[in-house]
């Protein structure tokens, strides 16, 4: 047996999330189904991040165990997956990874990005893939809010209650408010890893600050708190893609965050 | 009674087309389900273009008569009616019109753009806007054939032939194969008005012509034989967009096909 790495984007609008659900539509189910087509017997996938419901990537990893056949190379193994999955699911690569790699624990930083529109007008071409919230923000307000959370922080004020993580300490290295055309925004945050709706908590928060209702110096104290009633509501799902995941192998440049986010602004839209 | 002008856009994948259709969604009677629920009476919505199912529209025009109210201003309306719409469908705006103006017969111009993804991963993000067409284009070949529909000619050989249109006679301004990131290539085509899946068939013959299965010197004698076995398929409807219908109206330019295109490459999602 040996192992393979796989990076994976998804329009996440018609699933109940990554994880295997019995009877729901997931990734892992879609990624399973057709593995086990594919090679003719079960396959366990392991993802790096267990996104929710509605949630989009285009930078998912995962892997999976397999009996490497010559005549069948990884990348025409990725082919004939993307032939055997939904439209809304595709395999950008597969690579052999050393045994040892998970693609949950072994992920040094992960980035999220997550989209806003602001326009009066509703476009019905962003609205499964950003959060249509029109209106002026203060994004200096927003950006002064950021900075406060970049840092190795407790975030249980920013994490759902129903999380069964213990460990609420994550590192936090970017919190960035980006412009873009149109009335487009986004909040991109990276870090070695999110608790339970982390990322759209945060996001939450950074709206409210946006339109005044709570002042940026608030967020510091917040995070003190540890307490999840203190942060502002939960972002919809929508808006959220997993863009991508760090390791430490030499093809991903050893864990460097810089380089690794599309950083033009007019090319916002997330073409993978 | 006075008249409202309205433009559109839709994201066409769910819908069964724009003309209303007893128990299946359409958008037009989506759009006189929500006028209804304002209005409180039934109103008759005239659209410029009948597009098919699955395709989608960044410009599409509509008109249909109203008592105004001083109260309840055309640009109220409008956002009233997004409310009332589903995320797929939005209004960008209302104005009035003189009583005469029709939004299928006074239009002058339509420009429609298919969008076609060569690149070998599929990308779930293009793959409801885009037609997934792995490898190269003869990109020149196309463009030279291109050249043969522009001018008045009888459009037969690329016409549904379970059309009902009497006059196969069309104007066509413009056919233009556009390149731009990640292989991602925009067929767009401009004229005074289309036949049933003309837009279509015209690309499905380009295709072939890309793929070097016809040569570019063909279109004419396909043009000249008025029959359309002789022309190539249909493409599928997810990768047109009805991008913008021009009238005599000084708001529109008077006709004027020159840039009224998003001609930028970068910019080629249809963020309308």
């Amino acid at each position: 047996m040996a192992r393979l790495k796989i990076v994976i984007s998804y329009d996440g609008t018609e699933f109940h999330g990554f994880q295997r659900q019995a009877g729901l539509p997931t990734v892992q189910g879609e990624l399973e189904r057709a593995l086990a087509a594919v090679l003719r017997r079960p396959v366990e996938v392991t993802g790096a991040s267990r996104t929710d419901a509605g949630v989009h990537a285009c930078g998912q990893v995962a892997h999976f165990d397999w009996e490497p056949q010559q005549s069948f190379p990884p990348d025409r193994l990725a082919r004939a997956l993307s032939g055997r999955l939904p439209r809304s699911v595709s395999i950008h690569s597969a690579s052999p990874v050393p045994d040892d790699f998970h693609a949950r624990h072994s992920a040094r930083w992960k980035i999220y990005r997550y989209r806003i529109a602001t326009g009066a007008v509703r476009d019905p071409f962003l609205a499964r893939y950003a959060l249509h919230r029109p209106g002026r923000l203060d994004l200096e307000a927003m950006r002064e809010a950021a900075l406060a959370f970049v840092g190795r922080h407790d975030f249980t004020s920013f994490c759902s209650s129903r999380t069964s993580a213990g460990d609420k300490v994550r590192r936090v290295d970017l919190v960035a408010v980006r412009e873009a055309e149109g009335g487009q925004l986004a909040v991109d945050v990276a870090g070695d890893g999110f608790l339970h709706n982390m990322v759209r908590i945060l996001v939450g928060t950074l709206l409210e600050i946006g339109r005044g209702r709570r002042r940026p110096e608030e967020v510091s104290a917040v995070l003190a708190a540890r307490d999840r009633r203190l942060a502002g509501p939960t972002a919809p799902p929508h808006g959220l893609c997993l863009q991508r995941i760090g390791y430490a192998d030499k093809e991903e440049g050893g864990g460097a965050v810089e380089g690794a986010l599309n950083l033009d602004a007019r090319g916002f839209f997330p073409l993978c």
